[in-house]
Parts: structure tokens; sequence; C-alpha cells
């Protein structure tokens, strides 16, 4: 695959870089498919309210640009888009005058087995806990330490994904998936204002279901409302909705409401 | 100045590096003195620390040999040291066999007014919260954006350092310092298993208090902590110890047991 820096063929990038001194960017992740970024502009407006929130410029025609030829370029697989507040310095204190610099990380399609999207999967009970900083929530940052143990925790193959749950014991989102749940024909999924990824297949779900006249409650998700669902599924937008069949002593079967989010995020990644 | 990577003088880092990609690793930042880093055994020490918390293989005896070699050729100056995961393809789930990576970094002395010594120093009232995460507290993690957005907020010369609470208002630390009150010839330090950097100066001040039979409450301190404290001082490894005479409509002197630790501060650092 291939990689590049401010828009050059790149492996490297300098050492001073504040992405990797303080995690300080923003991020995403991108599938590919027939040479095109898909969800393309879900993924550049997070990228912007992203970098407004944490005072980094983004040009956005820019990185589209280099988006689409570095789409083109790969055919089919996942381009990681990464933009740091430039380099600095030593010290927390930016410097106002760097340059953002952008990475673009071009990889092979992600191989996930058929059956977690056929008969999906069960969810690891993670015991990372997500603290809650209501500045950096939603955002897609390069502060990832919580994701890093949580994905520590399990090595089986039996658990595809892990449930995260905040400091307080709300149920938040997977490691690198948001979650859903189906209560009497209405989507609940967890408000992401203390903590979280607002990942643009969930923008995307939230769209649809509006447009499709499903009632959607955004709000804080606990135990008790995954007992009492009728349905769970973990999305993102690299592979779609996976269905959750079982967590812990809970089991699903994949519901009728699952598989029609599914197949509309499957055509949205089709495309 | 100069870094190394690995040992060898680079001053790129691999695109995909795990520092980068989500904070994973820990770092050092090491005043260096007539050749030697100063503090040697305490940095070394919350190194290898950290990097068993987040299950990060650090070879104390391979970085205590570069750092001395790296001091030795800057002479005089600030070494920052970083330890990453090393390597991974996408996905937060790390490759059991890559290897850690080095980084070295050499900088010049750091250059602060003679001033915040000697007068003291006033210290902004943060706005940003440090989020409540024990599985990270304590640590000097890659993880930074809090710190980034705290020292963002102020950029007059007026204040040499910001106090930042924690999302429950607790008082923890400055931006790049840790907090130290005096009451009744006492010392107070936060505690920081909910959040914070324990800093090496602080481990040294807190051994030094120790061997003068100076009494130390590590504990909660809030706002009623510093608004009856006698004396209040910041501290870190690179500047030793800086009174702090003002917060907001608060005032202190330099008192007598912040001038003694500050002489004690500076000994170790002038070795």
């Amino acid at each position: 695959m291939f990689s590049w820096v401010d828009g050059q063929p790149a492996d490297t990038l300098a050492v001073k870089n504040r992405g990797l001194a303080y995690g300080d960017g923003v991020f995403e992740t991108i599938a590919v498919k027939a040479g095109r970024p898909t969800l393309l502009a879900r993924h550049l407006h997070r990228l912007v309210e992203g970098g407004a929130r944490l005072s980094i410029g983004v040009d956005a025609q820019l990185v589209e640009r280099e988006l689409l030829a570095a789409a083109a370029l790969l055919g089919e697989g996942v381009l990681k888009l990464v933009i740091t507040r430039g380099d600095s310095q030593r010290g927390y204190a930016a410097d106002p005058l760097a340059a953002p610099r952008r990475l673009v990380l071009a990889n092979a399609p992600a191989a996930y087995p058929v059956s977690h999207a056929q008969q999906g999967v069960r969810l690891f009970d993670c015991q990372t806990r997500l603290a809650e900083q209501p500045l950096l929530a939603g955002l897609k940052h390069l502060n990832r330490l919580e994701q890093v143990l949580a994905r520590s925790e399990w090595s089986s193959p039996d658990y595809a994904e892990g449930l995260m749950r905040d400091t307080s014991g709300r149920l938040v989102e997977g490691v690198f998936s948001n979650l859903f749940l189906v209560r009497d024909g209405h989507l609940l999924t967890a408000d992401l204002s203390r903590c979280g990824v607002a990942g643009v297949m969930r923008a995307e779900l939230l769209a649809q279901a509006e447009r499709l006249g499903i009632q959607v409650q955004v709000r804080d998700l606990w135990l008790a409302d995954l007992e009492g669902a009728d349905e769970v599924f973990v999305c993102n937008s690299v592979y779609g909705i996976w269905p959750v069949y079982a967590f812990v002593s809970l089991n699903w079967s994949a519901g009728p409401l699952t598989r029609k989010l599914q197949s509309l995020a499957r055509a949205v990644l089709d495309v």
C-alpha cells in the first residue's frame, strides 16, 4: 500500500510532529470502493468540525482532492486520513504559524469474517471505562489510549468487538463502533456529549431513520436498556452493521430493523 | 539540536508508528546539566512503571545508555525521550511482536525568565478540566490533548502556568507542573489516582520532605485548601520550583518552606 504526507509520497513524518508528541490531531477512516471514498461528505464534515473544536485549520477542499486521488489509486480498501496541528518545539503551546500536516495511509480492504454481518457478533465486556471529557467528546481525535487498553483486554476470535461503558457505567460504544438498540420498533443510541466518538455511519443511520420515519432516542443508555432491547447492533463506516447476538449472558436475534438498516448501510458503502 | 530514533540519528519516524496513530506511548522530559541527565533514576523508574501499566516493554538499561550518550553530546539542555508501542497495521489491536520504538529529542535549555523562580508566578485559571481516568492517572503518556487545550487558553506572558482542576472541581496540577500547598508548616499535594501526571520533581520533593521530617498530605485538594494556604508553589523536573504569588484574587508571598525546597530542587538539577 502507500502513504502520503502533505500530498507527497512518504512513509515517515517529522519527529517534531505534534500528532506524535501529544496526539494533537484528528483522523478519519474511510472505506474505498471502485476507486471512490464512501460517505465522503460526512467524513469531511466531521473532520472540519473536529478541527474547529480543536482550533486546527482543515482545508476541506484540499483534503477532498487528496482523498479522491488516493481512492482512485487504491481502488478498493481503507484510507486513513490524519490531520495534525503540525510541527512544533518542545512544550504544549502551539506555534500559531505552524501549518497543519496531512497524512494519508492507504490500506487493503478490511478482512472481517462474513459471519460477522450474517450471523452477528458476540461483544466482549470491556473493563476499561471511557473517561468523561465533554471538550473531546464526539471527536475522532488522536488520543486513543482508552481504545488501545480496551482492545487489549481480549484476543479470542469469539469476540468481534468490545462494549465500552463510561466511568459512571453508561453504555457508550464499541471499541471501534457505535452501538444501537432496537426497542418496540424504535432506535436508541448513546448520547455522546461526555465521551465517545460520533461515528460517520451512526450519523448516516440517524439520517436514514429520520427519512424512514423511525423514531430515534439519543440518550444515556444503561445495562437495563440493553437487557430490554429487542435487537442490538454495532456499526462503523468500514463494515457497515454487525448484528449483536450475545453479550455476557444476554442473547438476541438479528431482527427486522437491524436487517433493514444493514442493507441501507451496505448500499452506501457499495457505491 | 539533534534527534535519534532507536539509537540512530534521524529526524523522522514511520507514519505507522502507534505513537502518532493513538498516542500509544510514554515520555520523559529530562534536564541535562554538564553533560549529565538530572534525576535520571527517577525518570527511568517512572518510564518503566508507565510502560508496565500500558504493557509496553521498556529496556531500561538500553534507555539509560542512550540518555547518558545523548546528554554527553548535548552538554546543557533538555532531552525528551519517547517510547511508543512501535509500528502496527490499522486497528487498535497491537502486534505483540512489534518492537517498542525509542525517540530521543535534544533541545536547548528552557529559557524561562529568572523572575519566575525569584519573584514567583501568577497562575491562569484554566477552564479545561482533567477527565477522571484511573487507568491512565499518574502516567506521562502521549494522550495530552487536555494539556494542549488548557495551554491554548492564555497567551499573555503575565501567566507562567495554568492551574487545572478535574471534572469534579478538585485542584490537580499545572499544565506542565505539579502543585504544592504549604499550610502550618505542612506540605499538601494532590492525590493523582484519578488524573494528573505524577511528576519526577514531585516525587523528589516528597522524598526530600520525608528526609527532613516535614509532614506531607497527599489528598484531594479543593479551592478552600488553596484559599487557606500559607504558601503555594509549582514544580517540574526542568525548572525546579516556582513560587506562586497570585491566582485569580488570591495572593501569597514566597515563604520559607518554598524557598528551602526550591534550593534543594536547584541542587538536584545543578548536579
